[in-house]
Formats: structure tokens, sequence, C-alpha cells
């Protein structure tokens, strides 16, 4: 058995290896409070200086560099969602622990530090997602009441939130190994991505008003039925968003009608329409199609108000150029591709340039204990990840 | 005021004649019973023979003809829905009475009796719709024990129910005047609908299969969005309806998806689709069509099982051509058309011809405070009734 699958036991322990059974190291959880104290332990046992932060941050610092100039970032988040699978963030962080590890076995000299991080409440939670890395780079609002009011809850204050804040001064580089979450890996049969950017998102609340009547003496040219309304602008929004490039992806969520009756006629359909792409010029070009369609359903019939707009974030081109080198001279099936799902890296980039590597996840499914990652390409990811911190250190 | 108006008012109380009051003599409540026995002395008033049956069905005899052989028949339901409106059932049965009360001043001499029938529960209940009427013509299933246990919540036993049968051996015709429920007649300018028949009525559980998955980490290509799916059938389906004779409809009703989370493609889809048409042989002909247009999306993805197939009836030919006779004579802007809901008529057909007039319905709005019918129009509605009595009835 590898390093990684030795490591990834460790946090999931042997039952949770067994399907069905899912990961709850949720925020702000005593299963989590556990396994950060554990992660410490292991970073502490691989001759890292550690601690674990204010916010839950676990931190583990690989002294590389003679002069401590620089450092380079390696992190995931440790938090998982409810239920959730033993991949989806840990890999990232253990895949670190690896390379350090690595680099004691191979008495490799560097240039510089490593510093591994291992995020709290990257997932969906009460304070929002990427919680952890909001507060390390200082993107949590303190002064806001509500917030505050909730943070309390979780046991945090304003001294405990700030002070988790981190000077990104020393650092080169954030790196971070992470599944798909999607299929197109295993579809195009491919062992790495290499990101080439975290999506932007935005989401629309859509509401189709019609006329709600007697579906038995209605006749067909007398009707305004919601539901059929909101039937046409989701097939023309489907079929819209597949004319776009290969990566723009919309949907239609949380869909409901009214009053939806036997024998009614439905007058009033709701709906989010979300698009997600790393380029915000093609999902407001989206829109704007969305909205010249609705128009056809007569004025004041359909409403788009905006409920989300996120920036996509890019990753850095030297970071990707090196990554597809490194697939390429090792023969790797790689490509590029951007990330459909939100990261730790969207904060992180906001103060060093990241990099970001995908393995394939099987049928795409993650979020669920049925997520699943060979070991074999778990390890292909992990060779990818330490190469590129050997280029980025000075070794290769 | 002309009498017609002054029944509608004594029944819904003047306070109920302001807009956004609703009527609410449901089955089995205690305003139905009152409202029962004040007709049953409407009629008493009237010079008829009368009684509330075993079932709450008001029945009044008006003894015309010497040797009593034959009777002719007018109706319609005294219940409501919740918060119903003035008009639906009540009008049918209040130009019945009118019809006696100006025989009786015209002193016309008739060779039949008429029989006045305002029938309970007609509105869909727990026992189920047009419930008086089913048990006059002793279409209630008695030995059904779980039926019972539900009839017993009503005081009735199955004495009561089968008491309630009525002999229609003098019975010659059916008729029944009623408020369209639809928009037809006042989207095109007529007074009058001469109607040919109740539709027919089929609905189908559609359940859509696709698979849920993360919306931002799925792209396009690799998708199966249940409400995609269901999207592009009830599209299909409405156009496909539209491409029938005018009177056909059909509606996609009950409408759900799974798991309905945001950032989440849905996995599932439910829905009913009902058509409703007085030709059995071109529902038939529509849903096999929507099987075949379902088979595209893969074997096992989309099942369709029928819920209810109501066939339809059809109305006396002899009463048909009599209605649209008396309209031309009156010169009364007047059309032949279908019904599209559900009357007694439905289960009265079975034992005796019946014919049915139909007044506008402002906006085609009923089952609401907001229905309304002008007097004018209640008017011409009762004066094609009574001419059609009279000519029935060996007097013209």
């Amino acid at each position: 058995m590898s390093e990684v699958e030795n490591y990834l036991k460790r946090f999931t322990k042997l039952n949770a290896l067994k399907p069905g059974t899912g990961m709850n190291r949720v925020f702000g959880s005593g299963a989590y409070s556990e396994a950060a104290e554990d992660m410490r332990q292991l970073f502490e046992s691989l001759s890292m200086e550690s601690y674990v932060d204010s916010v839950g941050n676990v931190h583990g610092i690989y002294r590389g560099g003679k002069k401590h100039e620089r450092e380079i970032l390696i992190g995931s988040h440790l938090d998982t969602v409810k239920d959730g699978g033993i991949y989806d963030g840990l890999l990232g962080i253990v895949a670190g622990a690896e390379c350090v590890r690595r680099l004691t076995e191979e008495k490799q000299e560097l240039s510089c530090d490593i510093h591994l991080i291992a995020t709290n409440g990257e997932e969906g939670n009460e304070l929002g997602g990427t919680f952890g890395s909001r507060c390390l780079v200082g993107a949590v609002d303190t002064a806001d009441p509500v917030f505050m009011q909730k943070a309390a809850g979780y046991r945090l204050d304003r001294e405990k939130i700030e002070s988790a804040g981190y000077s990104f001064d020393r650092a080169a580089y954030y790196l971070e190994l992470h599944i798909e979450q999607g299929p197109f890996l295993e579809m195009e049969k491919k062992k790495i991505g290499i990101v080439t950017g975290i999506v932007g998102l935005q989401r629309y609340h859509i509401h189709i008003k019609g006329m709600s009547n007697h579906s038995g003496t209605t006749m067909m040219q007398y009707r305004k039925d919601a539901l059929v309304m909101a039937a046409e602008l989701i097939t023309y929004a489907d079929k819209l968003a597949r004319s776009y490039p290969e990566h723009f992806v919309a949907t239609m969520q949380r869909f409901t009608v009214s009053p939806n009756s036997l024998a009614v006629i439905n007058g009033e359909a709701d709906m989010v329409l979300e698009c997600r792409c790393s380029r915000e010029e093609v999902m407001e070009d989206y829109c704007r199609e969305i909205e010249a369609f609705c128009s056809r359903f007569g004025e004041g019939t359909v409403t788009m108000e905006p409920m989300v707009k996120k920036a996509p974030v890019l990753t850095d081109p030297a970071l990707i150029r090196l990554g597809c080198q490194i697939c390429k001279e090792k023969e790797i099936p790689f490509t590029e591709m951007p990330s459909g799902a939100t990261h730790d890296g969207n904060m992180i980039a906001t103060r060093v340039p990241i990099g970001m590597i995908f393995v394939p996840s099987h049928n795409g499914v993650s979020h669920s204990p049925e997520e699943y990652t060979s070991s074999e390409d778990c390890e292909t990811g992990v060779e990818v990840l330490y190469q590129m911190l050997l280029a980025l250190s000075g070794k290769q």
C-alpha cells in the first residue's frame, strides 16, 4: 500500500473505506476538530513545524531553504460535506504531506520552504464556503453584525477571525491537487487535468406569470400556461448552452409551478438559471440571449433578477505550462480544463499565483460516499504535484 | 330585478354578491343542509311537491300533465366548491324554478310533469364528484368497505344511499342550464352554447429518470437532466394538442422535479398529463404520439401509466337540434360546443337523453368568487331553457 493510501485511511478510518459510509468532517463538528489535531500530528511526524490556527486551518511548514526567503504553498480542505466522500479535499492535503516525505527521503535540497495548509469550512456552511481561506486572505467582513452573530455560534469572534489572516509576502505559488468532481477526465480517457481557471458563476431568479384556469374548459388558444412557457425557455436555455464552447454550462434549478393542482392550468413558474464559465463576457452574452428569448412571451410576462455574480479566477499561465510539460515528459494522458466548482484557490488567487491539478472522479460523482478515485490515479496526481514542486523550488 | 336574480340572491345572501366573497355550500356542510331546506321551500312556494332525499338531493315536482305519464327533468347542483362562485350549479336550478313560475303565470297546460332536481356533491369531494346524481342512477358501489367508511363520516349508510336511487321510467329528458366555465362563448361573442357532449378525460402519470449531478462540473454533453427532458416533452405535448381540432385540450399538471437544489442537475421529474376530448379515439391517438415522442429519450427513461380514463358522454341529437332551432328563431348568437368539464349529466345520461345549455362565463373564470355571468346572459339562458321545455312538453 502506498503512503498516500495510508494517509487517506488514517483520516477516513478503515470502516469508512467501505462503500456507503460517508465522511462527516463537517464545519464546526467535533469530527473536524479531531481530524485537524490528527493532521497537525502527521505534519509534525514529517519534521514540519505545525499548528492549528485560530479558525481551524492546519499548517505544516517544511524548512527547505536556508534563508527562508520564499515558500511554496500546497493546500486543500480538510472539511467535508455531510456524508461526503474520501477524496474531496483530503487528497490534496495528504498529497502535500507525501511530497514532503519524499523530499526528505530523497534528501532534496530546496531553495525555499514548503507550507502545507489544510483549510477549514471550504464546503458550503453557515458562514459561507471557503471560510478558512477567506480568513487566510482577510476577506471576512468582521464588521457585519449578522455574520458575527452566526460566527459566535461556532465560538469564533473578531479576534480569532482576524488573527487567522496570513501574510503571503514570502509565498511564491499555491498548488492544489483535487478530484475533478465531474466525468470529463474519465470520459476523455485522461489521467490529469491541468486547470486553466475556476469558472465564474451567475445565478438569476426567473419568474413567469401566466394565467391559471380550468384545464377542461379553457381551450388551447386562450391559454397562458406558465409551465408551457417555462418548458420552452428551459429547452431553449439548454440548447443555447450546448452551442457555446465545450466547458460552458447552464442549468435550470429550483423549479416550481403554482398552483400545481389536478385539472388546473399553472399560472406561475419560478426557477433559478445558473451558468458557469471561465469567461465572464460569455456568461453575459448567454444571459442577454435568454432575456431576448423571454421577450417573445410578451411584456411583463417574464422577470429575470440577478442573484449571484461570481467572477472567474485564472490560474497562473506559467504553472499551466509547467504542469502540461511534466505530463508530456512523463507520458501521462492529460488535458487542460477549467474547474466547474469553487475551490480554496478562488480566495488564495487574490494574493498569490495558483496552480491546480485534477485527477479523475469515477462516474463524475463527488459529495457522496460513492466518490471514488483509484489509487493509481491518486499516485499519478501526486507525481505531477511533486514534479511541479521540484521544478518550482529550484530542483529537477 | 328579474325573478332569476331574486332567486340567486336568496341563495347567496346579499353580502355574498360582493366580489371576493365566496360561496361555501360544500358537500357535507351545514351551509349545504340549510340551502337544501331553503330550496325545498322555494319549490313548495311554486306549487311543487317537494322533498329532500336521503342523500341531500332536493326534488320539486310540478304536476303539469293530467295522467302523469311522462316527466321532464331539469336539474343542476346546489353544492359549491370551497369559496366558489354564485352561478356554478345554482343558476341551473333557479332557472328550472323560474320556468315553473312562468308556466303557472302563463297558465300553460302541459302533457307532462316537470321534475326539478338540485343535486348534492357534484363538485369534487371525498366520496367522488357527481355524488348526488350517482346515487340517483344507482352507480355507487355500496359493497366497497373503504368507500362506506368514508360515507359513514357524512352520516350516510347503505340504506340512505340506495333509497336515493330514482326510477327514471317516466323521465323523457334531462335538461341543464350551466355556466360555461371557460372563455369560449365570450371570446366568440356568443350568448348561448348548445352542448354537443361532455368530453371524456384521460390522465397519465409520467415519470422521467435522468441523472442527478453537480451543475458546475458536469459538462453539457454528459448530462441527463430530467428537467430538460420534461421541458422538451411539455413543449411537444402543448404543440401537438394545438394541432388537433379546436376543442381538444391537453395539460401537464402536478409537475415536480427532484432533488431540485441549487447547484444540482435534476435527476427525476414527475407529472400528470391530462387530455380531454369528446372523441375517445382522438385522445388515444394523442397519447400514442406522446409515447412515441418519449422513446427518443432512450429505453426506460420515461414511463407513462394510465391513472384515469373517463369516456365522453353525448347529449341527445334531437335536443341539440331543438336548442339550435330556438336560438335561430329568437336571433340569439349561439354555437354548438362540447363541455370541457364534468356535470351531473355524465351520470344521468346513463338513464335518459340529456340536453345542456351554456351561458358565458366572464373571463372564463369559475370556482372562484370572481365568477360572473351578467343578468342579461342568465335571462337569455332561461329563455332558451323555457322554450325547449315548452316544445318538449307539447306546447309551443
